[in-house]
């Protein structure tokens, strides 16, 4: 008897919790462990929640969450690939592609169908939705470092010019008005850094 | 100075990071931890965005995600009140209630108040929205219970009618299809452990 379209949601629901054991190379604010996929996706969906609105261009917020929900379940097959480690983004993306297929595909046809789209359209990052969603992704992180003083940057010896060429992009191109708040704030931390004195929450 | 909506906004990212260090009751699926309540929160998420079709009645479900998203965050203040804990319901209400309050009143005004009216309504639950969205927050915790042999039903020495007591209004009332399903496994689970072989996945 083939499965109903329950059991095959509910199969991958059960599928996605390996999410919550990928572990990412960010701290939590406390320090006290590394950040998982899982959690840090709760966040980015927050972030789109509040934040919406210095999109760089109007975005449905709530797509956006979707978006933000989903972006890293590829990661239960292939890991989390940190930015600072200089992995090749074409074996990546491939990687990828092939696990987001695999788990959508877990669904029932229609709804993997829209939600494999979804993640492919996040993937893309060319819609106005996805940029912002981008943006979001890479200043989550830098907000991480920036208030636990150094975080990947201090582990991955990451330079000021470093950081502004790895993150500014991506942000300024989804949020400009955040990446403006974000400079500063790197520009900051690296004086204090240079000054003997890091900068501390 | 007062601060910015943006610093207030972020002052509130950064304070809710530590969600993700409130240990709930239930472990992962593959047992290798509890679970935590950031985490939790985006499995939820998940549950309404693939199954919203199972509402008692329509719901809007973009709304139903943002309540699950935030319907945990108050247990930063006041910690996790296990279902099979017995503790007075009066006094966890109180004290949510008054961490809603200062948690969401971190943020600017208008949003503040916005969030936590639907974080009130989440509690109140007699929306539709609320009631499945509580409805999802009882079965993810009986769909790990059941697939990993027991879970917070065998550190508790819960018995199936107390099972059924504790889940089924409240999963029926807001997805009666998914306890439907849920009420088969509950009774296979128990029978499997009446006959000495535990049930599971």
């Amino acid at each position: 008897m083939p499965p109903t379209a329950l059991e095959q949601q509910l199969n991958f629901l059960r599928e996605i919790d390996r999410l919550k054991s990928v572990v990412r190379q960010s701290p939590l604010l406390d320090q006290s462990r590394k950040e998982n996929s899982a959690e840090h996706s709760w966040h980015l969906a927050l972030y789109a929640l509040l934040l919406h609105d210095y999109a760089a261009a109007p975005v449905n917020s709530n797509r956006v969450i979707q978006m933000l929900l989903l972006h890293d379940i590829v990661e239960i097959d292939v890991g989390d690939f940190p930015l600072h480690a200089g992995f090749s983004s074409d074996v990546q993306a491939k990687q990828e592609a092939a696990a987001a297929v695999r788990l959508f595909g877990l669904l029932p046809p229609q709804q993997g169908s829209e939600l494999l789209a979804l993640w492919q359209e996040f993937e893309r990052a060319e819609s106005e939705d996805a940029k912002f969603a981008k943006a979001l992704d890479r200043l989550q992180p830098l907000l991480i470092n920036v208030f636990t003083g150094g975080g990947t940057w201090t582990e991955n010896n990451v330079s000021l010019a470093q950081v502004v060429s790895r993150y500014g992009p991506v942000i300024k191109r989804g949020a400009p008005q955040l990446w403006a708040v974000c400079e500063q704030w790197v520009i900051r931390h690296f004086a204090g850094q240079t000054a003997g004195s890091q900068h501390k929450q």
